[in-house]
């Protein structure tokens, strides 16, 4: 197992990291406005965000998270002692959320592993003193896949009184700092052959503490996530059956989560400066609590295991199909897309980057190959022109 | 020719929209705080950056350019007619600035083109109704380079009074908006051969009309720009003569000149998240006009014709040097990071992405292919962590 490369504060990337710092109703991709104190980077960073997420609010405040070490063996549990030591906190959302993650990545590289015949996954395990820590898998260069990231983080933090006031929407109190802890499985696949799409899927848990000092004040939770498709070629039947198993997923659940999340997916990976969406869309949400929560937690469990019957068959499909070097090309140009969107407008990855998580765990999500080229336009009805058009002008593939 | 794809605002990449968004003294790559009015965005869009430069102070200002148009053919200049209609205007700086980047431009193309000795540059022109231009030329798989942009661009804009009110440091005037004029070359050259060095340089100038409404109130102006060299691998030799180069030119005007620009350019070609500098560094400087004026337009020139005899002997020495698939791979990770630096910490870049520019000049300065592999660690002693050490350390050369 190759040893850890630790840089202070959030570890895995693209995951938990969204609900420290996307406004609720934010499914628009404007530049963030982060700020960051760089003193002391290395011991205890200081991350000031202007958009602390809160309920129909912005708020300016700092959050604190302790440097993280590697680990030789993944524990049973990241939650801190007294969190798992009951057994009424073994039923706890958080708990559970961790065990449905954990149960998630082990599944998914299973069937990765499986499904490419020859690559496996290598692992690095981290923690930090105070509780928190992460798995991330990666399986680079196999039969199928040139590159597959699936990691998961449990991180324990504390946000300012200020934005935990705004939360919950009452100035008279003075509460101490608020401690806040969140979860979440990130993961992103791509595989060699340019006929096989992308999949990219996140899902996320955050909770704050009853503060102490304001007694009857409530605890803060909310989720976010989603899995999105990104081929370099339309095969309608791959992307129709991709999006009927998300909103089969949805629909158990309330029947406007497929159309709400789908379009959030369509605004939110959108390469602004392109005016083209990074792929095919799917499912995304977030600063989702407006429901129940056991309802909330059985939602995103049901999204996490519909990522295999989702995508692996269409793995099975395309794997071996043959392809030109025009293809080829073409797939790395799309790549060329994946690489804008992960650096200048994924959330995950540009928070991790400004805050020194660690590097290799948050572009794990880049791609293992891609390509630029000058002012290059594929002809007019061609299949390349076909799938920027459906990009550029989002489907409805159901 | 191919046809302009003409998005609004600013034209041609990192050269000239630098001057409009960094503050005096930041040699640092923090993140900008740059929001967007994004209405209108196809029409004449509002800019508004929290940091338009100005002597020691940084105010929120906005900046308006009109939307370009695709040329036929290069016109003699991109100056206003009234700028450029007159004996005494011909002389001035703006029009000897704009002068010296085309001449260039065509120098540095046809040592491009003769070394290449078999890829042409393509080239796209473009003009702006109210004054104003661009020339964008590409050379794209070539013999010798993969990637190959050299652009130039004139920019006539407005900043709002505060701005300017802030720039000569007196508030108790009330001027209208004032127009400025901003020109640059900008060039990144990616070869194939893993020992052939990457080039970039960027030269610019910008000014200020003199308030309309305020006798007296002085005209601002300054110069910026640089040349780097980015390797895969070292060759002592290939880097003391680029360095020495450099410093020459530097020298010619004053021998505080090379120590600090040296030092500016490892500082600004930071990626912060890896703790590495992009390449080995050559010199960069921005917001300079405390010298004489016809002193910095000279130092510009010198500079700007020192990059074919500092890089075409090393081109000739290298683009024939065998190499292996290891070697090779090694090249695309560095692309890698450099595509990493020019998304996430270029101010050219980002500022152009954000402002919607016209994003095939922005992004010609990406490389053709370039590669991510997860936690990727070079042999300690071997040439490639030569390289990366010398990225993390910067060394003197000469």
């Amino acid at each position: 197992m190759a040893s850890c490369v630790c840089a202070a504060t959030t570890v895995s990337s693209p995951s938990y990291a969204i609900p420290l710092f996307t406004s609720p109703s934010s499914s628009s991709s404007s530049p963030t406005t982060t700020k960051f104190l760089t003193k002391q980077r290395w011991k205890t960073p200081l991350i000031e965000t202007k958009t602390m997420r809160s309920k129909k609010s912005v708020v300016r405040a700092t959050v604190s998270i302790e440097k993280e070490t590697p680990e030789a063996e993944r524990p049973e549990t990241f939650l801190r002692g007294g969190d798992a030591a009951t057994a009424a906190e073994s039923l706890s959302v958080r708990a559970r959320f961790e065990k449905m993650i954990r149960e998630a990545q082990d599944s998914v590289c299973d069937a990765i592993e499986a499904a490419d015949g020859g690559g496996k996954f290598k692992e690095d395990v981290w923690s930090r003193p105070g509780g928190g820590g992460g798995i991330s898998r990666v399986l680079q260069d196999g039969v199928v896949w040139e590159k597959a990231g699936v990691n998961v983080s449990v991180v324990y933090g504390v946000m300012p009184p200020d934005a935990y006031r705004a939360a919950k929407g009452s100035a008279d109190q003075k509460p101490g700092p608020v401690p806040f802890f969140a979860a979440g499985i990130s993961s992103v696949l791509h595989p060699k052959n340019p006929h096989a799409p992308t999949l990219h899927f996140n899902y996320r848990y955050f909770e704050t503490d009853a503060p102490k000092d304001a007694p009857g004040a409530p605890r803060q939770w909310w989720f976010g996530g989603g899995t999105d498709l990104t081929p370099a070629y339309i095969f309608e039947e791959d992307v129709k059956h991709f999006h009927s198993t998300q909103k089969r997923a949805c629909d158990k659940f309330d029947p406007t989560f497929y159309p709400r999340f789908k379009k959030w997916c369509d605004d939110y990976f959108y390469i602004k400066h392109r005016g083209e969406r990074r792929g095919l869309g799917g499912i995304f949400f977030d600063d989702l609590n407006d429901y129940d929560q056991e309802m909330l937690l059985s939602f995103a469990t049901e999204c996490a295991n519909s990522v295999i019957p989702a995508y692996i068959p269409i793995i099975e499909k395309r794997k071996d199909t043959p392809f030109t070097d025009h293809q080829k090309a073409w797939q790395q140009l799309r790549r060329g897309r994946y690489v804008e969107f992960n650096l200048v407008y994924g959330r995950g990855t540009t928070f991790g980057l400004k805050t020194g998580g660690r590097i290799e765990s948050i572009l794990v999500s880049l791609p293992l190959t891609a390509r630029w080229e000058y002012d290059h336009k594929p002809e007019e009805g061609s299949e390349e022109w076909k799938l920027l058009d459906a990009c550029m002008n989002p489907k409805e593939w159901i």
